[in-house]
């Protein structure tokens, strides 16, 4: 498969968000995070993974993005489409681009600038320096209307294939599952080996590995692995968001050590048909309370959720980004949504089985992206 | 090595913090991010890579922290030694913890509460719902005048055990570099297989690697990985920012394909030179920018830097994290504190090599986590 975006990739990506910024009155977009920045410039590094260094992107309501990024980063924006690069030799605590920063947004003359501000959204940048900005700009940026979360919400059939690589890859690792997984053998090292398969089976790397393994079902899905070993009756979950050119999988699997009990087996098939229902549902002009609603009614009978706060989420350059499967969030499905449906089900003594698939919304009934697990539990 | 902390590493923290919070007149520290948060609870999971719930933490001068967390994160942070744990059903969009947090903050009747606003921190919470926490908080919300970061700075000893377990992994995994590594493979495919190793050797995960391969050496040290094979003549270099138990190793290694040129050869043998000189001076009472002159002085004659921008940072709970090495940060290296030495040099044609080491400042002459590089390039 094809590394990398065609440039009218990003050019389409510019015209609708130009378009949107117009409606709006907005006359530059600023951006700071790794996955908005990346959306105009195809900009694509593990560096952010250090904080030291903020990150700057101005999108005028017309032309071509402009990059304010400190010098380290020159090189590798330089083979993007952009042309327009600024450079500061950064960390520099005095200021650290900053000034490079306002003169660039008084240069383009932008009247209003937006940045995202609301639900979900992070300001990349030191506080301090925000506040610096904001003064320089005469206090001229505002939220952005969710024009960036709306604009990402949609994926282009290029963006979808990446996707699709990368769940492909993460349903190959696990079903080799039962290789590394046994009674007797550390959670910890199952993590370590599950990792290892991913990266064998072509993911780019591993952001996102979570867990649990205990009797019957587990307790919590956000937990590091311990060094407990597996034991006859666990079942395993392991919840993978791996990436493949800059986009992510996200579902997990559950597998049995040993035969399933009965009421292991049905919780579990009670998930699966969760799904279903949630996929059957999962149509343009149903919302996504509409599909929290369908599963639901399985797994609790129709309770209106649980702790875990949602039944599934956006998923594309980030591992959850986007609506989430609730039932406040009145979202209307679109074709090129990316989600994941992923149900929970309480099997008593404060244990849950939890389940998720990934899917895309077409035209007519949504596409899986993940290979769908069945309803019976994998025994190992 | 043991997992975790004793509770009276906490408690340590914790009387340090507040010690300096009482000398700056804070009545409460609040905390967003996913590394202040661990630094005061122990709070250790990889949900963080999912950007769509905000956390809290609320540290009052005295008694204990306050987590202010989404409900799934409930039972992992009860096995933590905090006791207040104040939840909500997250994500929801209407309130997002906005109203909990705001009832707690009032509830402790904190006069000034204090955020880090400073250089490399980040508000880990939507724009818009931080206006809403200052207003509910009168905004009383200032900057923590660097109380964060100067704690995180000094390394306790268990810290620096957990940095040192990183270290010699990340050796091993670099030891084996010449089993994956040859004339004709791709570069991406020993990024796989490199990441693999370090698991293999013992990594929890590997958040970070970059690194490059050209011929004679490379342009770019951020780049993710090409398909293009490995060719005669060509520097590889591996720079891995691997974790052990949340904490950090963050060091590269070049090698060459076949054998090096005397340039190059001559190049590194400098780097190991600059590392040396930059050790011999990083004791107590010298200066970050003192480490950058001595170092500088090797690598470009005392030219006064690159754009890399620094050679060397901290390193701990994050890949990068407080004082630079760049003339101008003053920063009076103290015991206890963790740096990465990290020369640079120009070897002609728009190509550099660069090397690193980590190290930790003590009593006398720093230590070395990292198992030291010879001058000799490594051959494959």
């Amino acid at each position: 498969m094809q590394r990398g975006f065609a440039q009218s990739e990003f050019e389409q990506r510019m015209a609708r968000a130009q378009s949107r910024m117009q409606a709006a009155g907005i006359d530059a977009l600023f951006l700071t995070t790794e996955a908005d920045m990346r959306y105009f410039t195809g900009f694509l590094t593990r560096f952010w993974e250090s904080p030291s260094r903020p990150w700057f992107l101005v999108v005028p309501q017309s032309g071509k993005p402009i990059a304010v990024i400190p010098s380290i980063g020159a090189a590798l924006m330089a083979q993007t489409w952009i042309d327009d690069i600024r450079t500061w030799r950064a960390p520099n605590p005095q200021d650290d681009g900053v000034s490079l920063l306002a003169e660039t947004l008084n240069e383009i003359g932008a009247e209003v600038i937006a940045t995202p501000m609301g639900y979900e959204s992070h300001l990349r940048m030191p506080l301090a320096d925000w506040t610096r900005v904001q003064t320089a700009a005469g206090g001229r940026i505002r939220d952005d209307a969710g024009i960036m979360a709306g604009l990402r919400a949609i994926k282009s059939e290029a963006e979808i294939a990446k996707i699709e690589q990368a769940c492909a890859i993460a349903g190959r690792a696990f079903a080799r599952v039962p290789q590394i997984a046994a009674e007797g053998i550390p959670l910890a090292q199952v993590f370590r080996d599950f990792q290892r398969l991913c990266l064998e089976e072509g993911a780019d790397w591993v952001p996102y590995l979570a867990g649990a393994c205990a009797s019957g079902g587990y307790s919590d899905v956000i937990s590091p692995a311990s060094d407990a070993p597996l034991a006859t009756d666990d079942v395993l979950m392991l919840d993978t968001g791996l990436v493949w050119e800059g986009y992510f999988s996200d579902f997990d699997r559950n597998f049995s050590i040993g035969p399933a009990t009965p009421t292991t087996q049905a919780a579990h098939a009670k998930l699966i048909d969760a799904v279903d229902a949630g996929a059957r549902i999962a149509t343009i002009g149903s919302t996504a309370a509409d599909v929290f609603h369908a599963m639901d009614a399985i797994v609790t009978g129709g309770a209106g959720g649980s702790d875990a706060g949602r039944l599934g989420h956006g998923l594309g350059m980030q591992l959850t980004e986007g609506l989430s499967l609730i039932p406040s969030d009145h979202t209307v499905l679109e074709v090129g949504m990316v989600i994941t449906l992923e149900p929970g089900i309480d099997v008593g003594n404060g244990r849950i089985l939890v389940h998720e698939e990934d899917i895309v919304i077409t035209e007519g009934a949504p596409r899986f992206l993940s290979p769908r697990a069945g309803r019976e539990m994998i025994t190992i």
